[in-house]
């Protein structure tokens, strides 16, 4: 943890422009509130300027519209908040794992693993599967035979992959994610549901990040696919034959009904609920515990949220929504009747 | 996967009518877009009859009205959707799995593991707990002290079931999946929140498929039931106490709470929500993210969705439901006022 | 199982007032409906208490209000459902785990089990991690590098801490719960996401229990807070930086999003939605199924649910939610229109 680096020294790394002392060492970040000297903190927002005068931070990133906002060691960035992200990973690198297979791992026949993965304590790789150079299994997972998963991977303890899926390069996927468990796909016969076999893959591309206890299904006939760049909070399920279009982001609890296919930069809110064959063109932003029930052909933000208020307040609002096409006709009504008593 | 049959096989072991060649020869299946030729296809919906001119597909599975819509070889069947299942499950038969223990499992004192059933590595058996016939128990399950599991169930890595539960043939679990936590019972007792100890079991009928990372708490006193033959989707919460009817199906994230009792032939959407203690007729249908607040005494299908706009649009209109009562005396006064002014 | 106990013993532990016979011997609890003679049941209020008439019970806990309501021996308590709570308590212990460490598990450099503690087989202790006196780790759980875990926890099969977590006395941690994930932080980069590193902890206080596949995200530079006696059902989705308030209680399916604090004794219905870095005051009920999108300041009971109907009547009056700002127009010019006529 002794790691640290003079501002110069990130900017020469991550770009920037800085201003004041160059030589400040820096150790970690932290919020303005939190900072302490050695520590470096960020402004992404102008409106909390006012919070840059009691900061205890050695140095700040800001944007350009702030660059003189504080007299502290300073970087200037044109976008703050990524640079933040950035600075923070190179003060926080991951734990390296140790290559190698751990001995109470058990591998499959035939499973290729490179020599530059690691496979931990309890994890079981199916036969014919293969794990990527430095990509990392952790403890207790289990990857389905013939399933592929690319370089750099990072599996936290307890993901499961099932059989045959593809996984690009650069997952990380949380604990309890599951990843090609089979589609809800049932067809009632003579009072009796059959299974319907879910024969597709799961399909995901690179630098995809999935959370904890999300679950992926594998495609009924076709396969289940997730672009690259997409990032899955946690307790997301994406149903059967969903497609989900590259660098769109998926907040929490939120569902994908099976066949939707979801666009590019798409900002889905938590909780939400996507209906089954429906498609969402790119850069459609859903609101949280927003249900979307018909396709989306055009870019831009929606909405579908019952206002709370206080209990007895909603219960006299509530009961009348049971009523309001009769509320609509007895409007209509009255602007008919008005027209007539305005005509005589 | 070099298994294919006759088109006259399939037939003979599956029933329908066969039109057309009846050998030519089928080893997978497939929708009509993607169908190659030694592929079957199949056609559920008339409206989607003009799919057919263009599919590859060696021959296709359809209903009685659409028998002459094609002259490729064909089978007809009343119920061409679960033909289909069918189809594909003689196509697509699951991998066996070698019966025995694995020596990385762990089997507790007195556990009676069928010779037929297979337990997997690092699966955990309790004490006294029972796997019948041919039952495949996947990496890392655990099944409880005392629990009993019948024949022919198939468990996928990752499922928990706790201490004596008892599950019926045939289940199939996926990953994840949490059977017998504790019920949520909690009483408060001078500013505490006291733990009600969960002593009933949860008991699975036959014929059950539970999805992943779905939880089906044990009851507090009496017991959690799922009758024969329910399908649960993924990320189902089933809390104590409750009872599903036989052949219902639950979708993705829906949430049934303590003591509420569904009837059986239901359908429940996607993120619907049942509230605690009521009780839901046979074939009841209740659309996505819906909450069911009362009980519903009669077959049917019932809806309670906001519908979604553009979010600057739902603003607007939003705002009034907070206000919806004040609009309903409004009306209420004009139809009064209007009144007076039309006798006058 | 042959615990049993005087009526009189239970009240001598328990404190409440005895009567009727007091020599008589209890096993067990039950409802009303179902206890059977040796086994005591209870009525927790008044509104049931048709149902005292035909029990079998042996014995019954009931309330001040109804202390004479039966003949039969009874325990007459101020708070008879935490009364039942205790009693249920003292006749079901939970099964002693024997200590150690099971030979199967896997125990990282330096980690600090205390003697008292059990590790179930397959459970992966990480480095330098602390596991209190009494506490049970369950089959399978990971509990990460340098967490701290105090005395008398339980946790259940498949847990997964991550690393550098603080957890108090006391834990209940159901099955597939995931504590310390990474919380959901991602800046866009030039139309990339880049990771933001999640470098807080989650730190749980004493007497908290988490459901079956609840999951918990570390903070992203603070840490995620859940104070004493915080009780979580199944599947709650807990974002980075959120704080619980103590003795708060949440039920199944709730997502509470980032940064959120909320109060003391809040009660947050099944499926509940709190969005990010609201604050929600002590003391606040949240309805099931209800979105909170702004910060509630008073103590109280809050909801918005779209009340359900057949589906028929729901399309006639939720197309109305679409041009409600137009519906209120109109009645204002109908208003306005009106005072003219009556003016005339």
């Amino acid at each position: 943890m002794a790691i640290s680096y003079r501002l110069a020294d990130i900017a020469a790394q991550l770009g920037g422009r800085v201003l004041g002392d160059t030589e400040v060492r820096i150790s970690q970040i932290a919020t303005l509130e939190r900072a302490q000297p050695g520590q470096i903190s960020f402004l992404t927002n102008s409106k909390y300027r006012a919070q840059l005068a009691g900061t205890k931070a050695g140095a700040v990133i800001l944007g350009e519209s702030d660059a003189d906002a504080t007299a502290l060691p300073r970087i200037v960035s044109h976008n703050p908040y990524a640079y933040f992200a950035k600075v923070s990973a190179l003060l926080n690198p991951l734990p390296e794992a140790r290559p190698g297979v751990h001995p109470g791992a058990v591998v499959g026949a035939g499973a290729k693993i490179d020599p530059t993965a690691s496979i931990a304590a309890n994890a079981v790789i199916g036969a014919g599967a293969t794990v990527g150079a430095h990509s990392i299994i952790g403890e207790g997972c289990c990857v389905g035979t013939n399933t592929v998963i690319g370089s750099h991977a990072r599996l936290y303890p307890h993901v499961v992959i099932y059989h045959g899926c593809v996984i690009g390069n650069n997952l990380i996927a949380h604990s309890g994610a599951v990843i090609g468990s089979d589609g809800f796909g049932i067809a009632m016969d003579e009072g009796r549901w059959i299974k319907i076999p879910q024969i597709g893959r799961v399909v995901i591309g690179n630098d995809v990040e999935i959370g904890a206890n999300t679950t992926i299904d594998r495609g009924a006939l076709d396969d289940t696919v997730i672009e690259d760049g997409v990032k899955l909070d946690n307790q997301i399920q994406v149903a059967h034959n969903v497609r989900i279009g590259a660098h769109t982001a998926i907040a929490g609890c939120a569902g994908i009904a099976g066949s939707a296919v979801i666009g590019r930069y798409c900002l889905i809110g938590g909780g939400a609920r996507i209906l089954g064959h429906l498609q969402l063109a790119d850069h459609v932003e859903i609101a949280a515990h927003t249900l979307v029930g018909k396709s989306i052909r055009e870019a831009g933000s929606y909405a579908a949220i019952f206002p709370f208020t206080k209990t007895d307040e909603w219960r006299r609002n509530a009961v009348h929504l049971r009523h309001l096409n009769d509320l609509v006709k007895r409007v209509k009504a009255l602007e008919q009747e008005l027209e007539v008593l305005k005509r005589k």
